[in-house]
C-alpha cells in the first residue's frame, strides 16, 4: 500500500461517520499537513460512502489549522444517481471542524463523449535540464517535500534564493516517492503539493499563503510514473488570489484542474515579537 | 429594487430556513431558470444568515433541474469568523433538494493587501463594433437573454449560424437591463449568463449543456454600466469540460471569476421519439 493510500485511509465509526488519521508525513514548510491532503482524507470517507469512486469536482473551505492526529469524518450523501453521486464531509479534530467539504463523484473509466484539448502541455524543459531534488536524500526538508521526486525548472526556485521570477507562475516535474502510485485520490493532493506561484511576485512575503477554499476538478485516472504540475496566480487583488493548477501525464494528457482561493501572505509586522 | 435583488430576495421562515421564489425572468433557452440565478438565490439567503455580505467563493452542485416557482432554503452556519464566514445551503422545491452550495464570505470593501494583476482585459473590440442586441427588443427571446444588453463579437455568434469559430472561447460586452445594477451578489449571476463556449467548437452538439458544479470568486464590488465577460473550455475530455470566466468592469478590474464543471450536449439520438 503507498503511503499515501495508507495515510488518506478511513475506517467505519457508525452511520455516516469514519475515522482517519492525519500523519506527520505531509506536512508543509510551515509544519501543518498540506491542504490537499487533509482534502484526499475527506475524498476517502466520500468515496467509501458513494456509489461512485472518482471525484469529478470536490471543493473544499478550510475553517481552521489543521494538525497532524485523529480526525473523525462525518459524511451526508445528499444525492446517489447513475452518473454522478454528490456528498458532503465534515472533518473535524478534538470536536473542532476543520474542513467542510463538497463533492460529486462519478466512475471515470465509463466516461464517455467528445475530447478537444486546446492547451498545450505545459512549456517545461525537459527532466535532465531541470533541477532534481529527490525527497528522500533531504531528511530534514519539510516532510511533504519528502514524499515526491522534483524535476523543477530553475526560474521556479528564483525566490528560494532571493531571485523572484516576476511572474506568477511555478511548475515542474513530480513523482510520488511511490512511483507506481496510482490511487485515484492522489490528485487531490497533487493540486496542493507545489510552492505557491505567489511567491515568485515581487512585493509578496514568502510565508504562509491560507487556502480559503481548493476545487479539484479529477478527469482521469492517475498512470504510475512522472507527472506535471503548472501553477499559475494571475490575479492577486487586495490580498486575495487564486492559483490555477494543472497536473499532465505522460500520456500528454489533463489528469486534473484545479483552482484555489487563498490569502496573500502577511508581510511580518515590526511589533510580532512583542 | 433591481430585477435581480428583486427575483433573488427570500425572506424568514424559522430558525435557518428562508423562503423565495424562482421567477420565470431568468430562463435560459432550454426553459429552465439559469443556474447562476439559482445559485444566487442561495447566495441571498447565505448572505443573510453569515455577518460577511459578500461570497469571496461560493459553490453550488446542481442535482436536479429547476423549474420557476417557489424555494426553501436551508441554511447551516458553518463558521463565523472575524474576516470571513462560511456557510452552506440547501434550496429545495417541492421538497426535493435542487442544489447545494458552500461558500466563505467576507466584506470585500475591507479587503486589504497587495494587488498584482498579470493578465490584460478581455481581448474585446469597441462596443461600436460588436453586434448589438437589446433584450427588450426580443420579446420572444429566452428570458435570460431579454434581462441583459449585449455587445458581442461577431466570431463568438457564430455556433447561431452553424459557422463554429473553432475556439472554445465566448465572451463580450454585457450590462443588465437595469443599467445601475450594483447588487453585490450579480456576479454569481453573470459568471453563468453567457453562452457556453464549448457551442464554438466542431463536433459539439448545440443543446443542453448541464452543469455538475459551479464556483465563482467575487473580488470586487459591482459598478453600474457595462462590463465585459471573457468565457474559456480549454479542457473538453471524455464529454467533461471546465468553463472558465472572467467578469471584469469599465475600471478594467476583475470582479469576478469562474470555474464550472459542466457535460457535453448529448447528440440527439436517432431513435429519440420511439
Amino acid at each position: 500500500m503507498s503511503a499515501f493510500s495508507e495515510d488518506t485511509a478511513v475506517e467505519p465509526a457508525g452511520e455516516g461517520r469514519w475515522r482517519g488519521e492525519l500523519t506527520d508525513r505531509w506536512q508543509t514548510p510551515g509544519g501543518t499537513p498540506n491542504g490537499g491532503y487533509v482534502l484526499s482524507v475527506s475524498a476517502r470517507a466520500m468515496a467509501a460512502a458513494l456509489p461512485h469512486p472518482h471525484p469529478a469536482s470536490i471543493t473544499g473551505h478550510y475553517l481552521a489549522p489543521p494538525t497532524a492526529g485523529p480526525v473523525e469524518l462525518e459524511v451526508e450523501v445528499v444525492r446517489a444517481g447513475r452518473r454522478h453521486s454528490t456528498a458532503t464531509c465534515r472533518l473535524l479534530q478534538d470536536g473542532r471542524e476543520v474542513l467542510r467539504s463538497l463533492a460529486t463523484f462519478t466512475d471515470l473509466s465509463r466516461a464517455d463523449g467528445p475530447t478537444h484539448v486546446a492547451e498545450p502541455p505545459p512549456p517545461l524543459p525537459p527532466r535532465d535540464e531541470c533541477k532534481r531534488i529527490s525527497g528522500g536524500d533531504y531528511p530534514d526538508a519539510p516532510a511533504l517535500l519528502q514524499r515526491f521526486d522534483w524535476a523543477t525548472p530553475e526560474e521556479f526556485l528564483g525566490f528560494m534564493r532571493g531571485e523572484k521570477s516576476g511572474r506568477g507562475v511555478n511548475g515542474g516535474w513530480i513523482r510520488f516517492a511511490d512511483a507506481d502510485e496510482t490511487d485515484p485520490l492522489a490528485p487531490v493532493l497533487l493540486a496542493d503539493a507545489f510552492a505557491p506561484p505567489v511567491f515568485n511576485l515581487e512585493g509578496v512575503t514568502i510565508g504562509w499563503v491560507p487556502t480559503v477554499e481548493l476545487t479539484v476538478h479529477v478527469r482521469k485516472l492517475l498512470r504510475p510514473g512522472w507527472l506535471r504540475g503548472w501553477f499559475r496566480t494571475s490575479f492577486l487583488t487586495n490580498g486575495y488570489l487564486e492559483e490555477d493548477g494543472q497536473i499532465w501525464d505522460d500520456e500528454d494528457d489533463v489528469v486534473a484542474l484545479s483552482r484555489q482561493l487563498a490569502l496573500a501572505p502577511r508581510p511580518p509586522r515590526p511589533d510580532a515579537d512583542t
